[in-house]
């Protein structure tokens, strides 16, 4: 059975030569980076050039780009040292973010360290400015602001560079986890008032295990791992060597080929909105899909009945891989925080179709007559 | 020209055949662990599959091994959850642990979390067992007592099992950072009284960017990275699917082959040894080097003279790759903290070369020759 694979929110395949460019890494050239002799030096260089390129591509400064194990690391590092080091006591967030930042904050929320609060949502699951503004206006204390660039399962884009301003107008600081665009669209940081984002390699076809924190170079934080001096001392431990060289490339092909792929992409989803809308009775969409959306993801909204509760199952069964909602909660076996934080209709079931650049129009058409058959 | 590397406490090539196995999981088996198709479902099994295979070789419970990005990460959540979850408001450990260790300690003392202390150390570089009972007894509140089982630079083994019995007596929680011996020893958890072990894959052929926390079931802890459900809730974060599946591979390559390499790499050890008392004047050794001590690590003192304090340029420019100390903390440009505890003689240049299975008696000849040459 050929595999349809709409789920590249969750992750997406490893490119080619994403691999071809990790693996001298993986068998000649395996000295330590923190070795000082040859063979560390280098893979040190390996190191410094991806950060040269992520940087220059992210349009920041290298000294401003930390490679993690990946998104979640480094929005833990981002709240934590909002907290602990940038004297935040309040965090704004959504109810929609990702767990590695609703759960983070709820932790230090539990103890004691930090007050928190979300912002309103308007009905297409847009973070409501209006509200974050008074928000801010009214914090007797250093706010930090965590909101997601992109939300992972309905796709929504924030205003990013207007939540910045706000921040800036009121000292607030501002972490973006970006896990959902870093390597889907030109993000320009000289011009986003931005202390913080994260993005993972997994997203956009570079390795698992790596990702980036990028920190301003406005503000000084200790670190959330200690140990080594590697990463400027930042972040300890024997660095994922290709890992991070495959992120790089991974971004260098990204934003190479963003012109071609997000058209490609956007059609693609553009066109199973219009097989859906013309195939599927009763069919919807969660969150903002036909306006300020991620080209990548695709929220359906589908009438409740005892087919579809079985949909993600039976799409299984028959080889389409896609999901109820972020995979880092599946294993919780809850509903969607997201959609239930949206529109917490008991009477519809929410599925994420999310695309790749190796996704077609005929897989499209598969799918649409599988979930004809199923819904 | 041909490299010499005697450097393998840093850092280990990865074998061939593990690199083979994590293959198909940087190809066609992508999937996200956490998702729930086919996809998903596989790549989870591979995951379980090697905490499994881990968990036998160590003779601990699959529910005790969870996966972390390294070593450091692990005594990072080891020593943090210690003192936040479990009550520790003491810590004992020694002037020679890792900066993985050290630099936390240090971070949550100089925090006011907690009070810590040193044990004493033997001229041989061992742990004063009767300072760490008489500092245990004394203690008001509980401690945590973190002591690695093979000191990374000198190679002194910890007498675990007496440490664990000691750490019993007295309620104490117990760590070991085991980076240099998971992978080159036979662990039995089931017999030792600790409830944290680290190890890191990179060490023993494996990739860089994984590592283990072993966690003892009779302690219940919070996650240090928060977010996702991965890792029974206790690691958030897409998990380093290749990095997983080549760490139990290197382990599982490690323990099958520990009768035939030891005596190998034992060997060469020796080899040297006698070939630098026999052929540099002056020459004697930092730590138990002939007594309770990795088969993997020879730590050599050489008279200070003009040339010796260049020794490790010079062998770098000849194609032979040792370290000073531990490549984490190279980028430093400081002594060795270990070094300067033992014997902080300023008239001695302490070198480390460290050995695995590739390493033979031959490049030992190579080495020495130069040695003589050079100091």
């Amino acid at each position: 059975m050929n595999r349809i694979y709409f789920d590249n929110a969750a992750t997406t395949a490893l490119d080619k030569d994403v691999l071809d460019a990790m693996m001298p890494y993986m068998t000649t050239q395996f000295g330590n980076p923190s070795s000082i002799y040859s063979y560390g030096r280098e893979t040190k260089l390996a190191i410094e050039k991806a950060r040269k390129s992520v940087a220059a591509l992210l349009h920041a400064h290298p000294s401003e780009i930390f490679f993690t194990s990946g998104g979640t690391e480094s929005n833990n590092t981002a709240i934590l040292s909002a907290i602990r080091d940038l004297g935040c006591k309040h965090i704004i967030s959504s109810p929609i973010e990702h767990h590695a930042v609703l759960h983070t904050v709820e932790h230090y929320t539990h103890a004691g360290l930090v007050t928190s609060s979300t912002v309103k949502l308007k009905a297409d699951g847009h973070v409501d400015l209006e509200d974050l503004e008074q928000q801010l206006a009214n914090a007797k204390e250093r706010c930090l602001v965590s909101l997601m660039h992109a939300n992972n399962e309905i796709g929504n884009l924030l205003p990013i560079k207007a939540v910045g301003e706000l921040c800036e107008k009121y000292h607030a600081i501002f972490h973006s986890d970006c896990v959902q665009t870093v390597g889907h669209y030109p993000i320009d940081l000289s011009r986003l008032h931005v202390h913080f984002i994260s993005g993972a390699g997994h997203k956009f076809h570079g390795p698992k295990g790596v990702g980036i924190l990028y920190i301003n170079q406005d503000v000084k934080i200790k670190p959330f791992i200690f140990g080594g001096g590697q990463e400027r001392n930042m972040r300890a431990g024997t660095e994922n060597l290709y890992g991070i060289v495959g992120f790089a490339k991974a971004l260098e092909n990204a934003m190479a080929n963003y012109d071609t792929d997000s058209v490609g992409i956007l059609s693609v989803k553009k066109y199973m909105i219009e097989q859906l809308r013309q195939h599927v009775p009763d069919v919807a969409f969660n969150g903002d899909q036909e306006g300020s959306c991620l080209y990548t993801v695709l929220n359906v909204s589908f009438p409740k009945t005892e087919m579809s509760e079985m949909l993600l199952f039976n799409l299984d069964m028959n080889g389409i891989c896609v999901s109820g909602g972020s995979a880092c909660s599946s294993g919780a076996n809850q509903g969607s925080h997201v959609i239930q934080a949206l529109n917490n209709d008991p009477d519809r079931v929410a599925v994420r179709f999310s695309f790749c650049k190796h996704n077609t129009k005929e897989e499209v058409d598969a799918v649409i007559a599988k979930v004809k058959e199923l819904v």
